[in-house]
């Protein structure tokens, strides 16, 4: 099968790859819909991760093809989404919420790699969830939000205790800010406050519910949050960058006894433990538990309550893989479907 | 009046300091009934902090002796605990339960100084508590330990999330350490796992509710923890120390999922950002708000519910603060009471 490979820093090939097929009683053999590429992908893509012949991709929906004989919860013919971290769902992390760091984790990135025709995912039970039929095509980009960029943000913003009544700072335009912005809405944030630069973000953080725009960045940036919070700072902030500027704008926006949910994967970054002493916030974040959402997110889809798809600015065939992450890079996309 | 000035690193003095007045109409004076020494003390006294001609002390119980013409909540012969941070407890951010960091806080550390026989206490009616009457001598320690040492343990185990069948680490075993183990035990904690290897802080965090005593450090402790906890981490972890090896033994020590309350003032502390990301873990911590917890502490003391007043071991008169500062450094003592 087709399949993209990182082959080194800034080289990208559409290759052909094993074909997936059952391994473990586990396992599910999903024939993919529709795949993406995900900000995530550049840190290798630039270098800035080690990149030695990686089988990309880590979001995904589709239709079974074949399960192994110990699944339950999904069958063949069922169209899927899944989380971007495999896991069993049964274990005492898993109940309490936390299926990123299952007992059984096992990142997608990387080994399976889902920017491919098809993929084999583990411990299908608990990674995957059916939707309640064979979705509309126009549905498919949303549905594919869901698998990681849309339950990232959701996870960002949950973690920085969004809700009623609160004034969310969302630090980061690309498409998981985007999608803290959108779930920040659906939370029932009462302000939400985009930081971003380009009109197009600005305008896309808008329709997905921004109340405030920012365009001023670190120490500027915390001074207008400041400005337009009564000197206070934000109640709930989401960091989805992961650089150190990121960060520390992020923890200085929050007000005392707010709350920081950073979910952007975190390069070089140190926090000052005196600084995070004396400013009282809480921090949380991490490899968002998306399968803890989906069945929601994926209801909330379903029923065209929201429209996540919208973050995908650019759709291209898989076999154009390297032009989309040229697009990303030189952000002159947001983010790239490919359809498969 | 008498006083306890440290005059550089350590060097203590008791001397005579300007006798505490009226000034604004929102103050009060209190008479000291008890004061103590606070292991942040020592990081002054060890030159750890800037210390020049530094009033010390921010403990405090007494009898109020004078109060301005704007107070309200306190009068004249109440006998008061207050909090080591001066608050209005009406701002927007005392509201949210975070007096120490409310709009006009200040610190009664080194600019008040309790360790004395009379302070003038600001913003008195958003800062004091009086007692349901004049206590009995006996309850005088615990009330005094409610003022900090109990009240700093107590907003640990709260930021970490500390209650029913949670399993809870403590990362030092110093007189804030024991009074986490407190809370927790109170808080309803299934099993609190004091992590120490001196006898007398064994026995006494046994005496508040330990339920396992862990002696080994850095990554044997944790290893430990882990091995306590089917290789999970704790619930709940309280760091009271505020050093990187306690920091960091505290996140290791953490679930998925889990909280980590601190309150260990930071002292030359990094957190790296990709650890804390990868963790999956809740930050949480700072100066405690010890104002919102007041009201409770105060009546599980006078109700005779908890005797966090076992802490102190050492008690002495506050002519002779030099001696309990020594005792403590060299850890002679836990906790040192002055009687004034």
């Amino acid at each position: 099968m087709r399949g993209v490979v990182l082959e080194a820093a800034g080289t990208v090939t559409v290759t052909e790859r094993e074909h997936p097929r059952i391994v473990e009683p586990t396992d599910a053999v999903v024939r993919l819909a529709a795949t993406c590429i995900c900000g995530s992908d550049l840190w290798p893509y630039r270098g800035l991760e080690p990149a030695d012949h990686l089988p990309m991709g880590h979001e995904y929906v589709g239709v079974v093809e074949e399960v192994g004989d110990g699944v339950r919860n999904v069958k063949v013919g069922d169209f899927v989404v899944g989380s971007f971290v495999i896991s069993d769902n049964t274990c005492e992390i898993c109940r309490a919420g936390y299926q990123s760091k299952c007992v059984h984790a096992q990142f997608v990135h990387g080994t399976i790699g889902t920017q491919a025709e098809l993929a084999r995912i583990p411990l299908a039970d608990g990674t995957l969830v059916a939707t309640p039929g064979r979705p509309d095509a126009d549905l498919i980009p949303s549905l594919l939000a869901v698998s990681d960029v849309l339950g990232t943000g959701w996870f960002a913003a949950v973690a920085a205790e969004v809700g009623p009544g609160k004034t969310v700072a969302v630090v980061g335009d690309g498409a998981v800010g985007l999608m803290g912005v959108l779930a920040a809405r659906q939370l029932g944030a009462e302000r939400i406050i985009a930081m971003s630069r380009h009109a197009d973000r600005q305008a896309l953080a808008r329709e997905f519910g921004a109340t405030d725009i920012v365009t001023e960045r670190g120490d500027d940036g915390v001074a207008r949050i400041k400005e337009l919070t009564g000197g206070l700072g934000a109640h709930s902030v989401i960091e989805a960058v992961g650089t150190q500027e990121a960060m520390t704008q992020a923890i200085r926006a929050t007000r005392p006894g707010g709350h920081v949910g950073f979910v952007g994967v975190s390069h070089g970054v140190t926090i000052p433990g005196e600084e995070l002493f004396f400013s009282g916030i809480h921090l949380h974040g991490g490899p968002a538990p998306v399968r803890r959402f989906l069945p929601d997110l994926i209801q909330l889809v379903w029923d065209r309550k929201i429209d996540p798809g919208k973050v995908f600015d650019l759709t291209l065939p898989l076999e154009q893989a390297a032009e989309g992450y040229r697009a990303m890079d030189e952000r002159r996309a947001t983010k790239v479907l490919l359809t498969v």
